[in-house]
């Protein structure tokens, strides 16, 4: 974790439309869209298409909401040096593969939704409890990679249902 | 041009902020934010820093802005091959630098803004009188390659001052 965290809350409403005020009760609103891969060959795709999980299976009764902002500084390198960073040094792919299909991804993109936003990303795990722990395992390794010093405020939001 | 044309306007109003409501006697607005590049390495963006224009010179009387929206196909397919399309085969960057700096240019991106959007660019060029010809050189080097053959509305706005 890293910056101002989120006040806590008791419950998740995940809301698949524009909400444009603040709902009754809530302490604060998300919002992010998901867009095409910004990183990822074609060859990763393949790989990822073949063991992804799709969100919302039975047995997932386990999530994590890690919202993400990433420094200036990364914004501002060139889109090879980002790659570079993204995959060949923190193996963002790889690592991800390797916790497929047991921990299901989804990433929703903020960063260009307004100025106000507070995380450039918010990124959503699902799992059964069986995965609790190769989900940490994941956590701690995305956080210890050359990708993750870009990133100047983290949450961590854990849910069950 | 493809696809469905804009109604025409005498002016047009660039305005540094959120409109969120129709302005009075507006026709249609649209709307983009600048943001990170996506495919330029940091040899090319070396090279842009170096014939870059900024936009405002009091001699570039000239605008053009040329909305674009691409096909569901461009957006499906990974970073490698987009960046391929857009760099190897098309010369998007090669083709800019070689109008810089008679042609200043800035993109906007309005993808990943909303569902409702028209167009996911707003591309805006500024150019002396002297360079017209030039510019519609470049417009045309653009609308032949293969990276255009992902563009299904495209709109052409040409505006003097």
């Amino acid at each position: 974790m890293a910056g101002d965290s989120l006040p806590v809350v008791e419950r998740l409403d995940i809301v698949h439309e524009v909400v444009s005020v603040m709902p009754d009760g809530a302490k604060w609103v998300l919002r992010g869209v998901t867009s095409n891969v910004r990183y990822i060959t074609r060859a990763e795709q393949d790989l990822l298409a073949v063991k992804q999980a799709d969100l919302g299976r039975p047995e997932a009764t386990l999530a994590a909401l890690i919202p993400i902002k990433k420094k200036v500084a990364w914004w501002d390198l060139p889109q090879d040096e980002r790659r570079r960073i993204f995959e060949e040094s923190s193996h963002h792919v790889k690592t991800g593969l390797k916790y497929l299909p047991a921990i299901a991804r989804r990433l929703h993109h903020c960063h260009d939704l307004s100025e106000a936003e507070p995380f450039d990303f918010l990124t959503w795990f699902e799992y059964a409890p069986e995965h609790a722990q190769a989900f940490e395992e994941l956590a701690a390794e995305m956080r210890a990679t050359e990708e993750w010093k870009f990133v100047e405020r983290e949450a961590d939001i854990r849910l069950a249902r």
